[in-house]
């Protein structure tokens, strides 16, 4: 981590960067996330990020929070304090500390809002080189999982397991047989056909930033894109296979359960994305 | 809340009990937890407890928490240190503060451990003599409510629902269109065979404490015990209905969905059941 974390208005060094353990994102897991990329000491869509923590907000009523445009004020202040070139901000809102441990929404709360950065090599992230292997697990989660909120317990369990195996993402399956998405990013396959297929947004999944402008550049390459949910065994037989993220960006999935995909080297849809993900959000936006 | 809380060996202030931005528990939900009730200075059932703490821990792989003896002194010191006559002690153990933000399990860390305690009516409850009234909601949680995780989003929404419709309580119905439990209690209902109803263990619900001891003293009365999963049609046609939870030990059901239950005031059953279990949970474990 870098040095500077941002905790309800100040700005001071991450191991003095506390909250009350009244705290409801510690005691209920009653707050939200975002986790955006820095490349060239820049946020990278980060408004599509801002908008998702927004429509997080309002889906749990946490309804006095700052205006976005504050929140992305902190963001940037962040990367400029701890001299962010390349890596993240993450950025939580929780509903705050009552004095009262009580289920139901405290009256009177002022949202908590933590902040911190991170360096890490976005672009160059030697994982693009040589892509990922997956582990399919069962899809434990709660019903609502278009909202990104901090309850991410499910996750940890997938991803450790992913991890157990020698695997470095796991791919979440539904009771329907159909992969919903990683425990930490969005699942694509690319089938015989070359369409790009990815589970379409629904309370399913979490509604992908990257995901979404990766599908945009797709489409304006004249990739074929299908949204529906696939099965383990159709993306056993896919060409190639990837995920995307905003801290990963895109990247390449070369086995799944040990089963290599295509070749088991990164597919070249994989590493097109990627490339045409880094020019795009790069840019100023007003030349995209 | 009383005023001396407990964070990583330090007894201090509640107002100054934090703990970092980087705790598991804040930033992931990857925490169990555990609530018992304080009556004449004494936790009562807590050996229950600490039973299903530690198998919590099991559960998500936290093994290097203290030994469960020095957590039952923490929290005895509580008690003491508050001066607390009657009301609850919570406790919480999360995985620990990492230098990282990996969903993965983390190396080296300790897990973090806080404990309040709070003053409150356990036995004179108001809630006793009125009842409460219960709202059905549907069960949006995750597969594995079996384990006491600090992951409440699901729960907080659930009893917030609950006080939107002027209820005390949500109960949680499946896709099975079965009553799991209540937002925070376990539900019984009583038939007009008179046999108490409650759905049976399993990744499903919550291994109640408060629910098996009512269960053991129901069975010492010579009461029917039927393990099994009623229907919210069921509930509403019951003779009573009750709740039993940690800190409110056993409180009537008086309607559901604004449908009154049996004759719409507190049931005799229940009313015996909290006399019962005020009883034994207050005598020296000695002579039960």
């Amino acid at each position: 981590m870098s040095d500077i974390a941002y905790v309800n208005g100040a700005y001071l060094p991450l191991a003095e960067a506390r909250v009350s353990i009244l705290d409801r994102g510690f005691l209920f897991a009653d707050g939200v996330y975002e986790v955006a990329a820095v490349v060239g000491g820049r946020l990278i869509d980060n408004d599509a990020h801002l908008s998702r923590l927004e429509n997080s907000l309002r889906e749990l009523r946490i309804d006095n929070a700052p205006p976005i445009q504050t929140i992305a004020n902190v963001e940037a202040e962040l990367v400029a304090r701890n001299g962010l070139s390349e890596g993240l901000v993450y950025l939580q809102i929780t509903r705050g500390a009552s004095n009262d441990r009580d289920f139901g929404f405290p009256s009177g709360t002022t949202p908590t809002i933590v902040a911190f950065a991170k360096k890490k090599n976005i672009v160059a992230s030697p994982a693009a080189e040589t892509g990922v292997k997956v582990l399919t697990v069962p899809d434990l989660r709660w019903a609502r999982r278009n909202i990104k909120t901090v309850a991410l317990l499910a996750q940890v369990l997938a991803k450790q397991a992913a991890l157990d195996a020698g695997c470095q993402e796991a791919w979440m399956v539904d009771r329907d047989g159909l992969v919903t998405e990683g425990s930490s990013s969005t699942a694509f396959i690319v089938t015989k056909a070359d369409a790009l297929v990815t589970r379409p947004n629904s309370p399913a999944i979490l509604p992908g930033c990257t995901r979404k402008a990766v599908q945009s550049l797709a489409a304006r390459e004249g990739l074929t894109i299908e949204e529906r949910g696939f099965s383990v065994a159709e993306a056993y037989e896919a060409k190639e296979a990837f995920l995307t993220s905003a801290s990963n960006l895109v990247l390449p999935v070369v086995s799944i359960d040990e089963r290599p995909i295509g070749s088991g080297a990164p597919g070249e849809r994989a590493r097109l994305l990627r490339s045409l993900y880094i020019e795009w959000a790069t840019k100023p936006v007003a030349t995209r």
